[in-house]
């Protein structure tokens, strides 16, 4: 007769829990059998005391296994799906998934709302009108089947153990723990049907793991699970200094996004699309190697299928691809505000924690769960790290309806811009990349 | 406007909290408006971070103040009391309270029910036929009016919070935390109306702080505690390697205490409550050293006023006296067992942890929190540390009436004790004491 007090104790003096007394005590809980009171300062000990690799594995299966586990085997090819950690301006799944959709490999994707400072890809796509995220699990399967790519929201019927733990972490103050954490994105990723997965874990100042060595374990945290439920997952330590590309905001993102696909040269957005693309390819089993799963993503997006595939899905999904097609067509914010420089010199930094919070303000985000968002809101920045600028140079432009926060918008968005008379040592874009061998130094 | 989850994440990130962070959160969760998973994980939060003393001491104020504060300064004279963090064998309050009171030093004290292995005060004074624990606050005041000393069990009034706390803390796996053990014992120690307290903190195989280190930082906590409230407080540090006397259980300590107050030599009971005695004499304005109090007491016993003293306070809380006075007229248990050596040598260790486990399956304690005691039950060692055994000399005898408890009862008692060829090195009763300056030597 297992004892939840015992197992407590035992995480709270550095043991090790059986998948017994994991199972008792999470799927206890889950049955509402364990209260919450015993769950919280179970939670707690494991923030200080962590989990080890088995002990991980086996919070991500309770989880994964309290719902659905969709099945996508009758689709031909290995399905591979990307899950980035979240940051300012990382509108990169609205170009990767029709990329590599278009080499060939089927990309089933589940994404999540805004959190924090940090906007959702859910939020981004219902920008576009008539866009569907809530696709039935049989809309989602036909659409992959038909089109090769689907991107929905969370569905009840996927890891409701997740749910129930994530609610009951984020009021305990037990957010912030790595086996957590990658428990809580494994189960979602696990649930979708996906043969391997490839991760983009951010880091730096507008990420939520702030140095590269949390970054890095919650890399292997992620990689280590994958590998353990034996889907080959591959993740990338990236640069979150800044915000990426130039747009931060719903529809302005998606805006972003169609000109990446139309061809446009935004560095860092094509950098590290073709990148994460070329790993999920090459995992999709159409390249032996990165590199090349790189070089076919390039030539996919240079030809103009991968705009043809986004353009496919949007439409498959209800989506009104005239806004796509001229995007000008948009409805715009009352407001479109100008940000200058006040000094002349090269950009050194931009805060994009505080643009990303900026932006919830002006009406991209929300500030509680029953806030509704403002498509049409949010920062466009016009310089990035190492450009040089002189006085009266635009620095960034927002647009927003709420008159109350032009001052203090503005004012935070110049603050957010650090000028220096010197340039900036070079930036990485890409700091190194997880495997089931190892962390790796990354250059392609 | 504060809100719970940044206090624990406060404090899981090793901050001190402030007066006003503190009464939000254990005020709020006393008066039902912080829920219990909220304090749970900010119980494990202290557990891994610990407390100041400002906040161990705000702590055992809100606690305190949770409920009556028991006015005393209409009785003449300093108010003094003992806590023991609890021991096996530990008969001490039985007989140092009538010395103390027969010094001239009122003893009002509030005891608890036995815990874990180790007895309780109230339950061994219940196994006096007729003896009332539960009196209310006037026939508590009005009793140590007259007697001068009077010991009852917790009421209802005193310190509700900790009540309300201890029952979450023992779910959760955050009882073995010193801030909030001391906070506990404080806040129901400093509402009983008392000027000044002495504290008797074990420490070895049979407390609950099985270090001297341990032991230390508790008393180092609950002297402060004390001091800060204005009731000087001294603790000793004291030895529960093996049982104190000779006596474990309920009836059968009474008549250990019963024995001492007759003036016999029990050294280990006798010293150790000469010692506290002292302490509460000389805290008590009777004596200037701890050293002259210790003699006061020594003659308050041996001149027969301790035992009549006893004699008092048992007829004024409704005990039957005649089983004082006569203690073979006590009911006798079913079985009486022997448990005999089979080696020659010294005995070099007792296990009493186990003696105490073992004492409760013969009906000398609580399994579960609704079993009733049988007073009868119990173990009485018949050797000590250090003393010479050969083959077949008696080391204990215990009596119970369960039969299926018999064999067992044997063999754990008979491995308790452990046998070898060469004496151990020399014992030590009382290892240090801690006052408002420190911790120190203590000889006396």
């Amino acid at each position: 007769m297992m004892n939840p007090v015992e197992i407590i104790r035992k995480k709270r003096d550095g043991g090790i829990l059986s998948k017994d007394e994991m199972e008792y005590l999470i799927s206890g809980y889950v049955r509402g059998e364990i209260p919450e009171y015993q769950i919280s300062s179970f939670l707690m000990a494991t923030y200080f005391r962590g989990m080890n690799a088995e002990e991980t594995v086996e919070f991500t299966n309770l989880m994964l296994n309290s719902g659905q586990v969709i099945n996508l085997s009758s689709i031909n090819g290995k399905k591979v799906d990307k899950h980035s950690t979240g940051g300012v301006g990382d509108k990169i799944s609205l170009p990767l998934a029709p990329i590599v959709a278009s080499c060939g490999v089927p990309v089933p994707m589940i994404s999540g709302r805004g959190l924090g400072h940090t906007g959702g890809t859910l939020d981004k796509l219902e920008s576009i009108p008539g866009f569907r995220t809530d696709l039935s699990v049989d809309e989602y399967t036909s659409a992959i089947k038909k089109t090769g790519v689907v991107m929905i929201g969370q569905t009840e019927s996927i890891a409701p153990a997740d749910k129930k733990m994530y609610a009951l972490r984020d009021v305990t103050g037990t957010i912030e723990c790595i086996p957590l954490i990658a428990g809580s994105i494994m189960s979602k990723k696990l649930a979708e049907g996906i043969d391997s997965l490839v991760l983009d874990i951010k880091t730096g100042r507008g990420a939520f793991m702030q140095t590269k060595e949390k970054a890095e374990e919650l890399a292997t945290a992620l990689v280590t699970i994958g590998w353990k439920f034996n889907k080959p997952t591959i993740g990338f330590i990236t640069n979150m200094d800044e915000p990426l590309g130039y747009a931060i905001g719903n529809w302005n993102e998606v805006v972003e996004s169609i000109e990446c696909l139309r061809g446009k040269a935004i560095p860092d957005v094509v950098d590290l699309t073709l990148t994460l693309g070329g790993a999920m390819v090459m995992l999709g089993g159409k390249a032996s190697t990165i590199q090349e799963g790189y070089d076919i993503c390039k030539e996919s997006l240079s030809s103009g299928k991968a705009y043809d595939k986004f353009i496919e899905m949007v439409r498959e999904q209800g989506g009104d691809t005239t806004y796509i097609e001229n995007v000008e067509l948009y409805p715009r914010s009352t407001y479109s505000i100008e940000v200058k420089s006040g000094h002349n010199g090269f950009i050194t930094a931009i805060d994009s924690l505080e643009l990303g919070f900026t932006s919830i303000v002006l009406g991209a985000g929300r500030m509680k769960v029953e806030d509704t968002i403002d498509p049409k809101a949010g920062i466009t920045i016009r310089k990035k790290i190492g450009d040089r600028v002189s006085i009266n140079d635009v620095l960034a432009v927002f647009t927003t309806d709420q008159e109350t926060a032009l001052s203090s918008a503005s004012e935070r968005i110049l603050n957010s811009f650090s000028i220096s008379s010197s340039p900036p040592s070079e930036k990485t874009l890409i700091y190194s990349i997880v495997d089931n061998g190892g962390i790796h130094d990354f250059h392609i």
